[in-house]
């Protein structure tokens, strides 16, 4: 079997030619399908010189329908050069996995993003090879952004050979790398265990990390951790003014880049 | 507020019309939309007698479309009474979570199953109001069905208050307790834990098992070890019969059932 890492290229290429480390998280909020796809393309239209790609998620991709109007946003993300991540969060028993990764990929997404909690085997072993198989991406969830993140990714897991406690998020952290994952996310409101997974990961794996704005993440302080691209939503998308809101976030993002170099 | 659990006596009320504890898992391999549905509403009008609930999952909702042709198959489980599960196994942060299982319940769902891993606070929280408030169900991941659910539900948790470590599976059966689920999914493929679930949920939280089948549980040995609803997907939607399949596996439960009495 043949495997590319055409994703994490991608990423960096779109980074490069835009200098920018947002990923715009596009979902608005529950509304008719016409007034969503409009508005959607309306923010993509506006805001896409000032990201680097685009992360739908389940509710946008449901209202749009997927064989339907999200087309329409996918294309247009595709016409700007923006790869898209499908925010999925796949967390089922393998063939079911598998099919919905076949089912977005053929939809168009260039990526996924998966739990780690479900496992390899029968878990997100299909996922992952469908996935390199054709060049798409998987992003595994180490440590995600809200309050309650703690209750699962921090727990602390009892190692019986080496007979101590590890947390949660730390062995997902080496799942991603052993795994080949293209990206782990880690949540911007948790930046000390951004710091931590940076120092597993290293460049082999890239952070992505949630969390910025609306649930009270600091993108500078996240890529000051080691955080290499920040998924940012509605801090953009519900701004008076979706374009200044991102471009200035991506200025600011860039110093704080530009900073630790 | 006022709460109901009115998905939980549903379930039971469906029981003990039809004397089936399957709840049939209609989800077919990935095909063309229009087949999907003419094949899935042909398997529901030939299995409906011999079940007591019908579960779909993403790939089956997206395919058909929510606002679309899925109407058709929930309207269907309607006029047969049968009560519908969506089984999108939400694990998202809160506001997500509770977008979409209000998108779910407008579609006609009634109930959702979540994973506890996600954690309480701006994790389920959002989604246990918004269903118990509607008369809605929500069913708790405590134990999947595939080989690598032993990665992540089974893992040993170090407890930090009490000194010693307790299994993921057992702390996921206390938060379904704490969290008044009205179910907990326990894969038939782990029929111990069946048991030492059953054991801590008692009759306040009814157990579902999935993995009958194709995936190797047995359906009585779950029974025997405590669960009340059996989940079959395969055995009865890729069977050369499925109204055949359905009724032995209704009657052969049934008279496991019968046998504990």
């Amino acid at each position: 079997m043949s495997v590319t890492f055409a994703f994490k290229h991608e990423m960096e290429a779109s980074v490069k030619k835009r200098r920018s480390n947002v990923v715009l998280a596009l979902d608005l909020p529950l509304q008719k399908r016409g007034e969503l796809l409009s508005k959607t393309i309306s923010i993509l239209d506006d805001v896409h010189p000032f990201v680097c790609a685009v992360k739908l998620g389940y509710h946008s991709v449901l209202t749009l329908g997927p064989f339907d109007h999200l087309q329409k946003v996918l294309t247009l993300a595709d016409d700007y050069e923006l790869p898209t991540i499908m925010d999925c969060k796949l967390n089922d028993v393998g063939h079911v996995n598998k099919a919905m990764a076949d089912l977005f990929f053929k939809v168009g997404f260039k990526a996924v993003t998966a739990n780690p909690f479900i496992g390899w085997e029968e878990g997100l072993q299909p996922v992952f090879e469908v996935a390199h198989r054709n060049g798409r991406g998987v992003l595994i969830l180490v440590h995600m952004s809200h309050e309650g993140a703690a209750e699962g990714y921090g727990r602390l897991i009892w190692d019986q050979e080496a007979k101590k406690a590890v947390p949660q998020y730390v062995i997902f952290a080496r799942k991603a790398l052993s795994w080949k994952a293209d990206g782990a996310v880690v949540g911007a409101t948790f930046p000390k265990r951004i710091k931590e997974m940076r120092d597993i990961l290293g460049d082999e794996v890239p952070i992505y990390s949630p969390g910025v704005g609306a649930q009270g993440g600091r993108a500078e302080e996240a890529v000051r951790a080691g955080a290499r691209y920040l998924i940012v939503g509605r801090a953009i998308t519900l701004a008076k003014e979706p374009a200044e809101a991102a471009k200035a976030l991506k200025s600011s993002i860039a110093r704080q880049f530009s900073a630790l170099t």
